[in-house]
């Protein structure tokens, strides 16, 4: 989803959704992290990728690896081409009950009202601030591209970093009370981790805004700020005091969603990946570029299936809708994943 | 120098230049280049950047990356923080007598000439056919700007890299009678190397077009396609047969140059650099962003001092203007390399 799409989803995202899911078993989260380990360096299907169930999806990820990275097979691929492009929201970590970013968005405009006192009266920040999110839906999507640039732009690119560190430092997710950094697959860590292990380029693409992401992503999946894509406003050189600083300005630059992920794909990245992770039809197109090109590929997307552990949506959710790709993942080769069967673990052990 | 700026070069690039360098003394570089392999091996000032003479310039460089990598020293800086980032134009190849992807665009016009009996009577067009390239330059911005787009956009990304890597493969430069890709600074290609050994991914950060550097820079240069950042026209995803493809749009979509080369490095790689290689002042606001961030970092500027090896200019030049960067270089504490006295050679030697 795109800066926009955070307004859009808003619409049903807050109050329609089910209910939350249970906590998740830390003791069974912990067994799985100490197995990580050991799936780097044993190469048997058991040890490899410990928190995924064994079955299709698995047996399917480690076949194309096993295939791309054997110099006698004929889908051989030198390493500077394993690229493997992966969706945030949903894919990586949570996307309920409604993006995180739309969340800090709202704790930035309770920590600004009072330098605001006019949003008061005004939408949508006037449903921000008295929790009326049902006020803050029905202010349209104008209104709510306001509420992201009053919260994201008119501050230097090093204060916002610092702003987006400090609220990860300290905001919970309200059901299942952990940081957002802890609501992150462990099973997609492993991914992560074994195509790495394996000459492997991992970026992000996602459609949220690139530099909500970079403050955090290489501490918690591996992925170095160069490797990231994402929505962006623009931003302005400038001179202040002498010191040059670059300004973020309340005006959009790129929405990283659908038809623009093959075009961030190929602005940032300039190559195409062999391997694309999604979990929405917000992802279609990528995986179509993706598995598109010449030569063994993988696409793969993560279906929400567990209403205990996580959540459980699909075609008619306003966060992370899977339509499309549900009804065209078998023609088109995509392997689709089942959260519930296939992973026996959701998220790492508690940290805090 | 972005696509505009491809256009007005032009207006005193051609015809106005000095005569052309002698060529390069082939058994000189072909030394160079064998003592290349030693530098990475050697820790020893003589066999570390070997087409390097000994003296300030040399001597910062290797100073510099000795203190940023020394675990014991107060001016260490973790590997993934080892971020360097070098103009391409005038700072890794020649840029005489004009950008050679203007060549290129010229080129492009003659071999679409058959396709558009228009141009025969159509400024730049007109002149680029009949060889009068004052009246290229006097059609004026616009004009140069559609041919410009005439020559880069209306075609898939795929088929795009096809031509520039055809183009490559057999143009040569006019006066040296080289193929372009062989006109690249040895001792910069020391330089890139050196770094990577130790620990730096380097960049591309240029005025010129990102899509005409992504398909050689990484046979010449080891610098993949992720890392190279310039100028870029926007793209669309399409489908076409059903197959997807990213159509080339004659629409600017970034200038990476002067106050947007920071804004490019911001955009692509997310955090500052360390290390920054110009030559123009169209580099002024890069090296400037990278030295102002705390810590130890180097700014370095090629100064074209060499009119016998290559050419010489700075001031009063069309292409790679240097003249803010002289005055300022001493007081920002930037290294001001003097290819005439700090380079014992030019290009690698002739491979064609």
């Amino acid at each position: 989803m795109g800066l926009l799409g955070l307004g859009l989803v808003l619409v049903a995202g807050c109050g329609l959704e089910p209910s939350g899911p249970e906590a998740p078993d830390a003791a069974q989260a912990g067994d799985a992290l100490a197995g990580r380990a050991d799936s780097l360096k044993n190469s048997s299907t058991s040890a490899t990728l410990p928190s995924w169930n064994d079955g299709a999806a698995k047996e399917a990820i480690i076949a194309f690896v096993a295939r791309v990275t054997d110099p006698a097979s004929p889908d051989f691929v030198p390493e500077p081409e394993r690229i493997a492009t992966f969706d945030n929201d949903g894919c990586l970590w949570s996307e309920k009950p409604v993006y995180f970013q739309l969340l800090f968005a709202f704790d930035r405009v309770k920590a600004l009202a009072s330098e605001h006192p006019e949003w008061k009266d005004k939408q949508p920040f006037k449903g921000v601030l008295e929790g009326d999110f049902e006020a803050v839906a029905a202010a349209g999507q104008r209104a709510l591209l306001e509420l992201i640039m009053a919260t994201h732009a008119g501050m230097t690119t090093t204060e916002f970093e610092e702003i987006v560190t400090n609220w990860l430092a300290t905001a919970r997710h309200a059901e299942l009370d952990r940081p957002y950094t802890e609501l992150v697959y462990q099973p997609m860590l492993e991914v992560l981790d074994y195509l790495r292990a394996h000459g492997f380029k991992t970026f992000i693409t996602s459609g949220g805004g690139i530099e909500f992401m970079r403050p955090w992503v290489e501490e918690v999946y591996g992925i170095p700020p160069e490797q990231v894509i994402g929505s962006s406003i623009k931003v302005e050189f400038q001179e202040r005091d002498g010191e040059p600083v670059l300004l973020r300005l309340p005006e959009i630059d790129f929405i990283d969603d659908k038809k623009g992920k093959p075009v961030g794909i190929h602005k940032f990245i300039g190559r195409r990946p062999i391997a694309a992770f999604g979990n929405s039809d917000g992802d279609f197109q990528m995986l179509q570029w993706v598995t598109a090109g010449q030569g063994l590929r993988l696409g793969v997307l993560i279906h929400h299936t567990d209403d205990q552990r996580e959540w459980a949506y699909d075609r008619d959710s306003h966060v992370g809708r899977l339509n499309r790709g549900l009804n065209e993942a078998s023609e088109r080769g995509w392997i689709v994943v089942d959260m519930k069967n296939d992973w026996n673990t959701i998220y790492p052990a508690r940290r805090q």
